[in-house]
């Protein structure tokens, strides 16, 4: 129950202004809605809700709500579902009542979620500070878990590449796309070991039975980091960086010693991740990639935007970034997408929905 | 589980400025202090630890928690009495996972609250935003309920206060110290009312055999609202908003608009709330008055300052007071203070400790 060091706890940005994450996450919108119909499915079809419906309360997590009107929609298509469910087997889903609790790192904006709380809303609200690469709930209460865009962010960069004396020292680089094999390496390790902090610590909240939908990010089964749309497109941050380091705004060292705490998985690698653990089964993995050229921003404005909502709390903390230096490296990071070929790369990402559902025997 | 409207959503100064509630609450400590032993006894003797040890989590909400070193140190005392019954009875208090629910209107400044959190805490901790005169928690879930300084806040003034065409209308009055007979009665079925939610709220969330440990500002039985110490406090208030209504600072109908929503009820005024209701028995109900003399602050500022604390948001919001005005009026409320014969009304104030038990017959 340690709390979060600084290292690793950079919520998205806050606020309502331009550069806020509330601002700047319709594109997620459009993969929230795919999902919708996925959870109807899978609490249609794996909810054991004559077990659940006993206790008289139903427990759900959302981990990296983050802050914006995602965050409640999400929420709710998982209650209408479930309440959908009741429905069905004739169980009067009045008498239960729903508990949600919204997790994100103790940095997130706690008073503005709490303050955008639907007025109509049907459940008890609850917000849980801290890092979900850790506990956060008490032993076997959670009956569904939902994380949404939050587990390509590592707990953070791997130690290693900020080693000099590591052969996976990342000198002059910011992430892993075009760094070399043993950079890779360490990153895949993170995601691993993140992964496995992950599930321990929900096999331990979720009762036997219960349900996690995870929809994340991640590259297709096979594809080179280097052919995967966010990593050309942090290759493009990478060079404004290099940039600012040339005109002397940043200094050589400080670039060197910041990693961004992100990783885009391939399923297989998930996939690996949950059998390791051995407390989850896997009752579904899709990707949805159809439509992805169309849901993703076409112009350089449009792709900076977000990135910036992601990481000023980071460049403002690692590299001690001010607004002007925020906007001169998102200025050029727009730029440089708009004069880039990065567009033809949109079919190599992805992202997966993975429904697993907490092992009754272990 | 509808939200709070604005009219009764007024928390404790945020932040950690000098008119901050987490600055000014002191005076506070020292009952928490005298509260703690009460706690160890309540928890020894009252705690049926056996029966709530097997569900493997037990769960404490602090309703009203507010922001400041008193919330956590509250807590902390709750959960050592609770570790040292687990002890006494030879089950493994290591074994229990706590999670504790940090409770107060939504307005409270919850993003300072979650990052001051104990680094070193054992237990789990949320937060729940809302009006604790209204359900906040799904049914029989809660083991320990704990209430400090919060309950002779009203979910809102009267509404025949003010009314007009009301023969309770409080005109030229933000109070009921000097107020005629029907003000009085107003305020006191307010706080019945009140009480009466409150507690029906809390029969449904806490669990069979479950404690609620409330401490709150009274006056002592049979005495008259007028000689308790907070009640001719505020008598000082008002007459310094009288005063700048004559000086035109404020309208005259802006003063007749605005009445506290506090009310220090007597013992017997909570007994009779807590018999009426039925579903908890009163195991414990202690006067804290000694030392009442020596605990409260003895100059006009270090009156002033806790009450700004408390007030200025009401202020803002209903009075549309800015920071000139509250200074203003905060400072000639200090300087009354000095200039009255205040201090010899302090032994017709109290503070009352109540143990409630959850019934498990109804």
């Amino acid at each position: 129950m340690a709390m979060e060091g600084p290292s690793n706890a950079f919520p998205m940005n806050g606020g309502e202004g331009p550069h806020s994450y509330s601002r700047n996450s319709s594109g997620q919108r459009i993969f929230i809605d795919r999902a919708r119909k996925l959870i109807q499915e899978a609490v249609a079809e794996h909810l054991d809700m004559e077990a659940f419906s006993s206790s008289g309360a139903f427990l759900v997590a959302d981990l990296g709500c983050s802050v914006g009107p995602n965050t409640f929609y999400a929420v709710s298509n998982v209650l209408q579902a479930v309440e959908q469910k009741c429905q069905s087997l004739g169980l009067d889903s009045q008498i239960l009542e729903f508990q949600v609790f919204f997790n994100d790192h103790v940095g997130n904006d706690f008073n503005i979620l709490f303050r955008s709380l639907p007025q109509d809303r049907r459940y008890h609200a609850a917000g849980v500070p801290g890092s979900f690469y850790g506990r956060l709930f008490p032993k076997n209460c959670l009956h569904f878990v939902y994380s949404s865009f939050a587990l390509h962010w590592l707990s953070g960069a791997p130690k290693e590449v900020q080693d000099k004396s590591s052969p996976a020292w990342n000198k002059g680089r910011i992430f892993y796309t075009n760094a070399n094999k043993e950079v890779i390496k360490a990153y895949a390790a993170q995601f691993a070991k993140d992964m496995e902090v992950f599930l321990c610590a929900r096999a331990q909240e979720v009762v036997r039975g219960g349900l996690m939908v995870l929809t994340f990010l991640t590259r297709l089964d096979g594809a080179p980091h280097s052919q995967v749309f966010a990593n050309r497109s942090l290759d493009l941050l990478e060079s404004c960086l290099a940039d600012m380091v040339n005109k002397g705004t940043i200094s050589e060292e400080r670039l060197d010693e910041f990693n961004l705490p992100m990783y885009y998985a391939s399923p297989q690698e998930m996939k690996e991740a949950v059998e390791r653990n051995g407390r989850f089964s896997i009752k579904k993995m899709v990707e949805l990639v159809e439509g992805l050229a169309e849901a993703y921003p076409l112009t350089g404005k449009m792709i900076a935007s977000p990135w910036r909502a992601a990481l000023e709390g980071l460049l403002k903390e690692k590299m001690q970034f001010g607004e002007e230096m925020l906007d001169e490296l998102f200025d050029s990071f727009a730029r440089k997408h708009d004069e880039s070929s990065i567009f033809e790369f949109v079919r190599e990402s992805s992202i997966t929905f993975v429904l697993l559902e907490r092992s009754t025997t272990n």
